[in-house]
Order: C-alpha cells, then sequence, then structure tokens
C-alpha cells in the first residue's frame, strides 16, 4: 500500500531552509547533515533534494545518484574520524524503523569494540558543528 | 588502511557456482540470494558480481547500478510477504558488522511488532526455497 509524501516531514523543512541543520554536502541531487540523534560519533544523513518517502517510491535515477554521494560522504566519515568500519541504514516505515518521512541513508563510523548507541538522545550542538567541520575538511570534490 | 579482496570468501564462490544458493535474480551486475541465516522472514541479499569489499571500494557506476536493483528487488520482497516495512543494511568490516568480506545489501521485509531475529541460525533449506520462489512469482522485469 503506497502511502503519500508529508511535504510537512522534518526534513522536507531543513532542506526548505525552515530549520536549519549542521551540512555537510549539498548540490542538485542531495544534502547530508548530522544526525541529531547519532547513535555513533560522526552519524551522518543522506537525503535526496526530490521528494521521496522511502527507498521504494523513490525515483530509481535519483536513487542511482545518491548512493553515489553516500559513498562518497561515507569515505569521508571513516576518514575523519578514524573509523575501523561503517554501518549503512535504512528504514522504511515505522515497521522498518523509520522515524522521519523523507528518504535518508544513515552513515554510520563504527569502532572495533563499541557497539551502537541507544537511539533517542540529543546530541550537543557545538559537538555536531565540530564534526560537521571535521568531515567537510577531509570532503573532496564529488564528481558524478 | 584499504584491505585487499579476497576471491575465497563466500559470495565469490557462490557467483563462480563452486557453493549452491537459492536464487532470486540475476544479471550481468547484481545475484540475489537468500541468506540463509536470516533475521526476518524474507531475508534476501543483494551483492554485485564485480569484485567489491564493501560500499567504500566498489566502482561508483557499478554501486548505482546495483541499489537500483536492490529497490527492484526490495519492492517483491515486501510485496511477497505481506510487509508493513523495510530495513536495509550494509556493513564494512567486522566493526561495522560484516562478516563476508563482499559488498552485500541485506534487505529485511519487517512487520509492525516483529524485531529482527538475533543473528547466527541457520534456516530450513526447503523454507528458503519456497521464500525465493514467492520472491521470483512477483518480481517483474527489472529495466536499467
Amino acid at each position: 500500500m503506497a502511502v503519500a509524501y508529508d511535504p510537512q516531514n522534518i526534513f522536507a523543512r531543513i532542506l526548505r531552509g525552515d530549520i536549519p541543520a549542521h551540512k555537510i554536502f549539498e548540490d542538485d541531487v542531495a544534502l547530508a547533515i548530522m544526525d541529531i540523534m547519532p547513535r555513533a560519533e560522526g552519524h551522518v544523513l543522506v537525503i535526496p533534494k526530490a521528494p521521496a518517502r522511502g527507498l521504494l517510491d523513490v525515483d530509481a535515477e535519483i536513487l542511482a545518484r545518491l548512493i553515489k554521494r553516500v559513498q562518497h560522504i561515507a569515505r569521508a566519515a571513516k576518514e575523519a574520524f578514524q573509523a575501523d568500519g561503517l554501518t549503512l541504514q535504512q528504514f522504511n516505515e515505522s515497521a522498518g524503523g523509520q522515524v522521519i518521512f523523507h528518504l535518508h541513508f544513515h552513515i554510520l563510523p563504527r569502532w572495533d569494540g563499541v557497539a551502537l548507541r541507544p537511539p533517542g538522545s540529543m546530541a550537543d550542538n557545538e559537538k555536531l558543528k565540530e564534526q560537521a567541520e571535521k568531515i567537510r575538511a577531509v570532503l573532496g570534490d564529488f564528481k558524478d
């Protein structure tokens, strides 16, 4: 059953500039921002600019362009925080773990022996700002 | 630190036909198979045919083509099992949750109130065969 896209979701409002975010990357296809409830240090979200609820309804060409940006940003996040690994997650509908109904990929830098934090704790704003700067500092130009 | 691709990993051996698998989809880019240690009913893995250890080293064009196939198969998996949602996961290096070192996307159909199963339990072979058939039955042609 298809569910309509809600243009009042938080990511749509961030895309419109109604709500601030710690931006890491932006082009015509995607925006990457720090997750304000990080489950790992350097937890980044990559969202398409085009409205899409999730993996199943997004235009396939946009998805293809989006995942290349996810890769580019994931490399930088891993480098910036000298992570040992990286977990990619993408949730669809409440049953699938989705909370905000605009397609987003979670990029989670990981370290040996360090579990993901439980969800739901707000991060310190200054710390997120520093982390965004750290990723941007190693993020090279993206080429499609 | 880049780690070399090991051509003896299980998915490479499945791709070479040395080990059997319950196949759902195959073309020049990707192979989709049932996970033999499913964390949800209908747990599917989508892997590229080209050797790649994970998200960070895979060729960007192959990744773009791969994710379109992930979307196509995810739609079918959700439909086949009448799932309420879907979780997509992709693990990189041991710290990131990776066990087999050939890039793979986990497609996990999800239902309201049903948690993911703990990892590590082998599924019944007949059941996996039935589940693969169920997904193939609703999987339409893929168009790039």
